[in-house]
């Protein structure tokens, strides 16, 4: 166990949705990584640590990226005039089949794994590819980063080019393999990923569901993003009463299975997330881009849907999450003004930052990860600490700061970046 | 007149709105700052020339911003959960209050002009504020910089805080003394600058209407962003026929006449704007931030209303054209999935770049100042040279990379600024 360290700095968090929490110059004490202390002044027996300076800009919470594609990091911003499907044959495929061969992803992945670092995302929930050796490199290059995170070598055995499509059995084998190697790893943790229903028949569906259950695994996939999508899962499980109960049915509706999307549920659907404690993952800007619809957000907060914020890259455009939160705020600006109905709202900035930080970390708390995501005692000391390089006659005050940095920074306003309490 | 000079890049730009123009390897000849050749083969009578060579990325059109807010830089990504009229009340005219101090003004719009460049926005037209020696610092901060542009004083005599509260004979005065100071510049010009009708007494815009007429200088206001800013606008003018009737019956709806958003506006007002040749600026950003809709802008391309792009910074949340272009797609989709009606389209990647190159350089040229925003011949060349540091194994075409920078790019990207055939 590491000495305590004493921090001082502005702390903002949101541990609540609907508002910020400001602590102007205070000191946090972490331990071993996990937050002690945080409070106006040093208790008496650390009085004689030195104290280790966060600057005067604001100190937030590292972001926390729950949707990401990894081999998608090189077509990020491609083909965008695109929908879901189209762009997945014209864009995506292809290039994940490049990732068949190792040398390649030895050179792509250190990017998508420094890219995430520059953009403050020091723990994420990631999608690689269905190719074992590719999937080793990068859990090995996150591992190698010191970032903190779930990699999912995705399953696919049906509606995929050949240079994709497994054979079944090979497919459980190898998520097998990768699944042992990362068991109980301090900081990268295996995830079953089954691609999306489309993509995966219903023999390996359920193989990984029960495979996931037995291993006690957690389960990530997508879920009713796009409405040409969900009519197509509609016609390929005649047998499911819905695209959620597809999921379900197959036994990967568990408790924190992450679906991505969710945009067309109805009410049945929810109360099944609801109840089987699954999680949703908002990608705004991705399902922007492929003009996929806007998740009724606020409802969902709602009425109690477990939540979670995404960059979804390569759909969507950036691994910032600042920028996810913008587009999370903005999509529900515009669902209220467009189209929404009347329960419809916007959701405000803290919410969405909330749901960055607090709530993403809430998942990795649910999967027996340390808990994190705000400055609490006994969460882990995850931090970023900003300047946003204004000039002092700004007079902005530390949230407006914080404000500036959501809508108006990028990664060159993070000046540090700690994680479980050291610096990346 | 300098000696001509021989270019050699790949040139990409949409000289039309339906699809990009991309000519791999090519030579362009500038000669003065204007474009006298582009071809794949360098004419006999250059060839002694040593060849300028602009690198492998894409060379594209410098941005054009056709309506910001030089004042509201340092707010930009502030208050945003609110909308037009408590935003304008609690940050900005607060904010532009503070510019009554040509000492600040002195720190902070040089900054602001920093920014433009970086951004490769090498021709704006801008507010400043109704104050006259700050806006004489922002005209000159922009001459300094070798910017070409247009800098308005902001004209206000009603419903604003005292401090921005003018006298309208002063109002009328001081924007004489600044139009006088910049008539004929050749790269700075003055913009007649009514803020919006509601901070404009009836007298104030009919002087101000005049004055444009007799001396020939172009015009820029605001015009029907949000709802409630419409209704206010119907009380306090109900002796016009509509919002756009208003700036009509005041000699304001002159040919070219920069309107910013055009949200809400019925056929009659439509059919005016086209008639009067009056251009309508698209803002998304500012409108998605503050909650105010979305234009319908495919609908207005199709019916072939004058329009161009603005960034609109503060509301607007970056001054990065490419990131205005990649808003305006993106409203443009929601619009036709959420509420748009049948005749609602999805506009594409390159229509949005066409607005903010082609489109808006076509005001320049309308404007008695020199035509730019493509690279044609007897256009002035003016280009961004762009680097996205991709590994040569990324494979994409140069459209691509194009498409990348737009979504996924930031001013690190921008590897050289052109104007008028001279490096910024």
């Amino acid at each position: 166990m590491s000495e305590p360290t004493v921090y001082r700095g502005t702390f903002i968090d949101a541990p609540d949705p609907g508002q910020f929490r400001v602590r102007e110059n205070c000191y946090l004490i972490s331990s071993g990584g996990t937050i002690e202390f945080i409070g106006e002044n040093i208790p008496g027996n650390y009085n004689s640590l030195p104290v280790n300076e966060l600057g005067s800009g604001p100190v937030i919470p590292s972001f926390i990226d729950l949707h990401v594609h990894a081999p998608q990091h090189m077509q990020m911003g491609v083909g965008l005039d695109l929908e879901l499907l189209d762009w997945l044959n014209q864009h995506t495929f292809p290039g994940e089949s490049r990732f068949a061969d190792p040398d390649y992803a030895a050179i792509m992945y250190p990017e998508f794994v420094k890219a995430l670092v520059k953009n403050g995302s020091l723990r994420s929930v990631v999608f690689a590819t269905v190719h074992l050796e590719s999937t080793r490199i990068l859990a090995g290059a996150m591992d190698a980063a010191g970032l903190v995170g779930f990699v999912g070598k995705v399953n696919m055995d049906q509606n995929a080019p050949p240079a994709l499509t497994e054979d079944p059995s090979v497919s459980l084998e190898e998520s097998l393999a990768f699944c042992g190697e990362y068991a109980g790893h301090p900081r990268i943790r295996p995830i079953v990923t089954p691609r999306f229903a489309p993509s995966c028949s219903s023999a390996l569906m359920k193989s990984l569901g029960e495979y996931a259950r037995k291993a006690d695994l957690p389960v990530q996939s997508h879920l009713s993003e796009n409405r040409s999508e969900a009519a197509w899962v509609a016609e390929l499980f005649p047998g499911s009463a819905s695209y959620t109960r597809v999921y379900e049915d197959h036994g990967l509706l568990k408790k924190g299975a992450l679906m991505a999307h969710g945009i067309y549920l109805d009410e049945n659907e929810i109360e099944l997330i609801v109840e089987r404690k699954a999680r949703l993952v908002h990608c705004p800007s991705a399902n922007i881009n492929l003009s996929s619809g806007i998740m009724p957000l606020g409802a969902y907060i709602d009425c109690g849907v477990p939540l979670g914020l995404g960059s979804d890259v390569g759909a969507g455009h950036s691994l910032a999450m600042n920028r996810a939160i913008v587009q999370a705020v903005q999509s529900s600006k515009l669902l209220r003004i467009l189209g929404g109905g009347d329960s419809a709202r916007s959701v405000s900035l803290s919410e969405a930052f909330y749901l960055a930080t607090t709530a993403n970390g809430d998942y990795f708390a649910g999967q027996g990860m340390d808990n994190c995501g705000s400055f609490d005692i006994g969460k882990s000391f995850d931090a970023l600490c900003l300047d946003m390089n204004l000039p002092p006659q700004a007079g902005l005050s530390s949230l407006l700061v914080l404000e500036r940095f959501l809508y108006a920074g990028d990664d060159r306003n993070i000046a540090r970046r700690i994680l479980r309490g050291r610096d990346i």
